[in-house]
């Protein structure tokens, strides 16, 4: 295997990237482009490296946290997210600024200590079971959103419609998205819309979630067992009551599952696979 | 069997016990006590029923959670819990009043949605894991107790020479007491000193900690097999790194697993046995 890259666009930095300097350089990197852009409008987009296995934290952060190795690269992304934040107030820009900070996916459970926990909720990465689904939503927005808990269903999905309700700019519309503005919660602490939540593995559709209530069509482990398992009828858990998914209450609720399941109906009825942009022709980038 | 009675002291008040009354009456029972003491120093031990399986809330309090049943309940304990601290402030005593929040053991897991979560830790009642045996430690006293978070290893041994140093008096000097004082900690968040911890199920020695390092002697499910699982050597894991025992370090970490036993040894050769107080010949309590 080659050892890795470090690149800015198409120039490679070093290589192999030294690790242990990513967190200090990303953050060094957004620190000057906000300085570099606080004059007009912005989109920064920031995505640390860490706490992706493997994990490297800086000579200066490491050692400091009671959770290991895991818990310095978390306490170093704590840290650079702060200068971010202390950065815009500086540059006056917190009141005109959203900050939104998410991940991906659940805890890389094979990776043992490394791989973070997703504390009461079931399995991890690579599984469709909230372990693997769930993840931090926190919103920064000084004067426009409270400091407060907001409870509602929404994903990354929405963030292109949330984005561009704000900005007053317009989502593209030659295509329909999955997504919905949810600046209605953030702003105001109104309930989103009720509406179906669609979990897939690849192409394949593995989980619907309406409300509380959450129907598995199919399981697999994040990792290990490669062979998914097709539940008929589908397992089913009340979320709110039985967060870690324990209970399977799909014979008790029958109504409740045939609900869910006229949901992938209409789902499936109106959803026209894309092509994926990893199997398309993809132009090759222009080096700046 | 016979229907649960409701005592006051000696008392039959109702069989069976409205069980929907429970959290009500003991809060009542609460506030009448501070209000008839308000002028001398007391102790009040307000040991609630629930959230121990079987659950009731009050028909006030029921279907208001998004957590079901167990959610219900908990929340008329939060508030009940509120109700006593408002009591204490308006009977001006909130500034020379400790007061104390904390349970016997987690979850009861077999009871499934009722039995409660112990988060990332691991099984529950019943057993020496770390989900069996972490309880809140709530601590509340304004003026004396900064709001704040304080790590440290302590337990409800820790509360009678707590109780006696800072009511300046004398904790018995008959027997030798497991506890030790933490108002350093509460008042002042110094640390407190390194000491062994024993994890006891009935009269046996289960578990050691020391730092963040456990050692499991003997294993056993809180409900369910009643096989108790010796270990040589003991399973060891780092409760830092890993809070859910998820990675047994025996094999890594000889040295730590030596050390412990060694506490272990200390402490046997140190202890003596007393009769427990189920046990013993108890007098008949006189009536009140």
């Amino acid at each position: 295997m080659k050892p890795l890259p470090l690149l800015r666009n198409q120039e490679v930095l070093e290589q192999p990237a030294n690790q242990e300097t990513l967190t200090r350089r990303y953050t060094d990197e957004a620190l000057k482009f906000i300085s570099d852009h606080r004059d007009r409008p912005f989109l920064l987009y920031l995505a640390h490296t860490f706490p992706h296995v493997p994990l490297y934290a800086s000579s200066e952060n490491r050692g400091r946290s009671r959770r290991g190795l895991y818990g310095d690269v978390v306490e170093e992304i704590d840290r650079s997210t702060g200068e971010i934040l202390a950065a815009l107030r500086s540059a006056g820009l917190e009141r005109r600024t959203l900050v939104m900070f998410t991940s991906d996916n659940g805890p890389w459970l094979i990776k043992n200590q490394d791989g973070g926990s997703a504390g009461l909720l079931r399995e991890g990465k690579g599984s469709t079971y909230e372990g693997g689904m769930r993840v931090p939503g926190i919103f920064w927005w000084p004067g426009r959103i409270q400091p407060a808990v907001r409870i509602g269903l929404t994903g990354t999905l929405d963030i292109l419609p949330t984005l561009a309700a704000l900005a007053d700019a317009k989502a593209p519309a030659d295509r329909s998205l999955d997504g919905i503005d949810i600046s209605p919660l953030l702003l105001e602490g109104q309930s989103l819309p009720d509406r179906p939540f669609f979990y897939y593995r690849e192409s394949d559709l593995y989980a619907v979630r309406k409300g509380p209530w959450k129907a598995h069509l199919i399981t697999q482990p994040g990792y290990g067992d490669k062979n998914p398992i097709r539940h008929d009828p589908p397992q089913l858990y009340n979320l709110e009551q039985d967060p870690s998914e324990r209970f399977d209450l799909s014979a008790q609720q029958r109504e409740v599952v045939a609900d869910l399941l006229r949901e992938v109906e209409r789902h499936r009825s109106s959803f026209k696979p894309a092509v994926s942009l990893l199997d398309a022709t993809i132009a090759a980038p222009t080096t700046n």
